[in-house]
């Protein structure tokens, strides 16, 4: 049975033309520097985002904590957002691995207010403070909105003011910069380091990207290592990466474009409200207590129906567009939930 | 030349009844459990705050690291004030030996919002959560303000109802206990564990307390051996340590007043600006800006007339009242800055 | 130009089986538990070494570490030779990620003395003492060598009567089953977790398994998100590993015959000591200093006629046999080496 | 009742020269840098050293661990003996606080071999390994002996010729300078950075100074304040400690005198054998066990007779003299012996 799958772009399953990729790359020992597959990756990915160089990763938040890891000195302070994946959704690796201390802004649909990102950082020399050590961004933001520009732009000034590294975790900033209507590289050009996933949106099975500068990149290399994460014949998840950033990049239009019609449909469903105007990217959040149906019973019905969906998290629905839904799955969706609804009150 | 010493009541010096004391005492190895003076005072301590045990530590922010050490399993999540003493002048020593994650919220005042530190303990089983491990809360606060009951009881409800520990950073507990006209203990009934300070208002030379129930002072022994907190003779400090707790907690009303005094004296100034309503404790807190006077250059000038005080930090000043400054010092502090002023329109 | 490769087993290019499974490959969201190849592996690896259950992870490193991360409180001691991967090849990370203290005991070609060991363990309640967390063994060893049975359930028994977990490196264990004549799990009954390699001799192309008990794995699943390392359509990559531990496991003896021949062949050439009581799996180790040939260049000249070498490591040649060098290379290697030197003397 | 302490020099009471110069002391407030007898100490300590400067801190292993904790970057190595106190007594702590990789080394008698330190030092550049960061020393020993400066010099050279920083616990620094016959610069010239204590064998009751260059004690200085060792009204232990090292240092040779002479005395007792080379300090190292009696007993019994003395460890009895042991008291300490074996007999 095919299923449609709603709960998140991270279940996105490779096209046809990775695995063909795959079952053609040519690989090597990438611990060695051998592998074909990986060196042309590596060489092309940096360029979509305008930095020197760039390192595959496993995952994307081993290419977050990475570059916490690389950029940070143990104990020193971290700016970024409250609500940033970094600070929720990454099992508080930052306190394990880099070692380094959060201090998290709340933030304006994941904006940071640059006067306050300024406030927070370490000026003064005081034997009472360790030192900011890196600030973070998120674009696209988890909860689906796309940062600024001008934000980024004003958040970037005041950390090189003081000289302080910024890292953006761009999981789906290709998503962003399909929304911004501008080349990656505008958004990346406000940060020093920048992670992006092949996986997600683009449909790799497997992996991510950090980039930055050709010194950086040598230091991560070496972190990464110590992290666990030198693959051997890695050109076989690069061949697909490459795929990935070659076809997938441009048509990501088309997932916000069913995004917004999915939103449009399911905001005509008495009882469910969906703010529109959060749809940035891929992702359609709504609120369905109104209808007070059971968000764990609607999993289990819409899986009977072929639909794969997540229950609320902190009181929102999220069901999320990707390569594998098409247009014209949309009205089945939301003729679906109708009829649950319908159902549940005879 | 005698001081006037208004930078901090970390500069107390101790009283003559703690130097005698110190040389009568009677003392032996700590770490072999040897020393009578410090197992008194490790039996009168716990007391005063309504808790089973306590350890005697070097410092306040041994204490507060100790305790999240003990406490908190690493990589797991610590909720506390964005502005608290751990966060901001403990340099980013949680990241290191604690090893934890700070989720840092906003304060009134001092007091978090307790709906939302709700909203912040993790609640669900997630594969990409942490555990909530601990909540810090700091009464007195670092900005002299004093908690609400009301706050910090709904706070330790939250916790309690999830089953997570409650800490607080009492360095100044006994001031904030009579501002609010209460025995400590009707304060550290809502925590867990609590440090306070035998320095600072009480005068002793060295040292706090790590109080908590008995099982938790156990394990925090030997945590304070890691952390290279185990003390031989330590008995010289405990002391000073017992007069302290014996006779300084009930003048403490008494630096309160002269606050206020010099407050409400200070706020005569023209272009000084006293907010009388944060004076809970023994700090002024006021604006100078409008003076157009250089806090750096009044540091040298009080200096020259024999008073010791400390620069603008985030653009305001402080002025600490202790034992050693005597209600009669007031005027002179008071017509010292007038002159200071006056001079410079000259 | 096709190379014949012995720098290491790690340089393996996967078999054509394998391309075909993973372009073959049902697959889906593993950190959903979702990917149907994955769950293949995972119920099919963990028999082979008599555990309960078993968790995919990107490489041996990452397997070790995450095994130390998971059995050890941050803080306890790990006992193990001082010679193994663990402390010499992998970048220091016991400190970083578990943050244990490891005691380095000195080995005997790999094995640990059991009553060194039971002297190391802290078998006291001491406040100046760690615990004990954790003992590590490898076996195949690094350095080609294989542990016997009999030291292995010494160390294992010591371990038991202090109810210290025991984790075993066995990035080769099924090389060193194939040396000792027994099934791998005649070697894993002395461990509580094991990681094993699906890469090197086994020829898939990323990544390793960590066994143990079902709560063990439960307990690493989650270690393993943190160190970034949940992955996503990892289905691909347990195609090729399924291949590895059902298709090459049994033929690891030829690689054991084909080193054995090699160093026969070896040590004919003058100046080159080859102890051949050493070749216990896939690996040559010799000494060429006689020669007075220089390494570094010796890898130059191979190069040019198609075979990678390494150059020495702590004044110690190694070539490693693999799937991919065939019996019918070895007179060609040899050869090449002759004349490699033949040509300096002249 | 007055005890004979033979358990630890740990275990000595100040002076009455200490106690006033306790309670005469000038002090203010040390994190401030306003202690006036603090100055004095930190000053005076580091010329003893041949070091540039030196930091007060509450004991000797906050000092062993703010030393790795300054000279090492996390993750990276130090090589040390196996037996040392570092590994054996501080509670993992290096493993916690500087976050590094212990190398551990066979020692004789505490002197490791400098060609075993030469080859452990990480000397090549390899993907797979840490740095080495620092070689730890202890002179003297914890078993008692002291390292000769032949070694010791050695250790150094080898340190010097790959940038490798050199850390010495001396703790008994100055117990090894007067078993050797030459001052403690002769040793401590072999170092980059020395612990040492004024407790001990040199009565303080509180505290250890850590001496370095300038830069290496700024840094520590900063860490201190992490470590939660910034005290404040600290000159009255830097009082204590200034007699210790200016009136206590030269009397060591009488603690070694009496150790010899309890040592000849002990090994007269049938059963009881001392191993008279060991007793270079003031510690007496014995085995009991052919006298067939419990040393747990045997604390018990001596502590009857107003003797304090501590049970076997790793199957060593250990008496140590200090100021307060006298030569008059040794012949009640070996009679009291006796007749407990004989009672025992009966």
């Amino acid at each position: 049975m095919r299923f449609i799958e709603l709960r998140s772009d991270t279940a996105t399953e490779p096209t046809q033309a990775m695995r063909d990729a795959m079952y053609n790359a040519r690989v090597g020992d990438d611990v060695y520097g051998d592998d074909p597959t990986m060196r042309e990756l590596e060489e092309y990915a940096p360029k979509l985002v305008g930095k020197e160089a760039a390192l595959f990763v496993p995952s994307g938040t081993f290419g977050n904590q990475l570059s916490l890891f690389t950029h940070c000195k143990r104990g020193s302070e971290v700016i970024l957002g409250d609500d940033c994946h970094i600070v929720v959704h990454e099992v508080g690796a930052a306190s394990v691995i880099a070692g380094v201390q959060l201090r998290t802004l709340r933030t304006n649909a994941g904006e940071m207010d640059p006067v306050e990102v300024r406030r927070t950082i370490r000026t003064e020399k005081n034997i009472h403070y360790p030192e900011t050590g890196l600030i973070c961004m998120e674009n696209a933001y988890s909860n689906g909105r796309v940062l600024s520009l001008k934000n980024m732009s004003e958040i970037y000034n005041a950390a090189r003011e003081y000289n302080i590294p910024v890292h953006l975790d761009g999981a789906r900033v290709f998503n962003a910069a399909s929304y911004l209507g501008v080349d990656a590289r505008e958004i990346t050009k406000y940060c020093d380091s920048v992670m992006f996933c092949l996986s997600k949106g683009l449909c790799a099975p497997v992996g991510s990207m950090l980039a930055g500068s050709r010194s950086f990149i040598e230091k991560a290399r070496k972190c990464r290592k110590l992290m666990g994460g030198g693959l051997r014949q890695a050109g076989f998840l690069a061949a697909a990466g490459l795929v990935a950033l070659k076809d997938m990049v441009g048509r990501l239009g088309e997932d916000r474009e069913n995004a917004i019609f999915l939103g449009e449909e399911l905001s005509k469903i008495p009882g469910i409200k969906v703010n529109m105007k959060d749809i940035q990217i891929n992702m359609v959040f709504f609120d369905m207590s109104e209808t007070g149906y059971d968000s764990a019973k609607l999993v289990e019905e819409f899986y009977k129906k072929g639909i794969k969906i997540n229950p609320e998290e902190g009181g929102k629905m999220r069901f999320v567009t990707n390569y594998w839904v098409k247009k014209q799955d949309i009205p089945y969706i939301v003729n679906t939930f109708k009829e649950i609804l319908r159902k549940n009150c005879n």
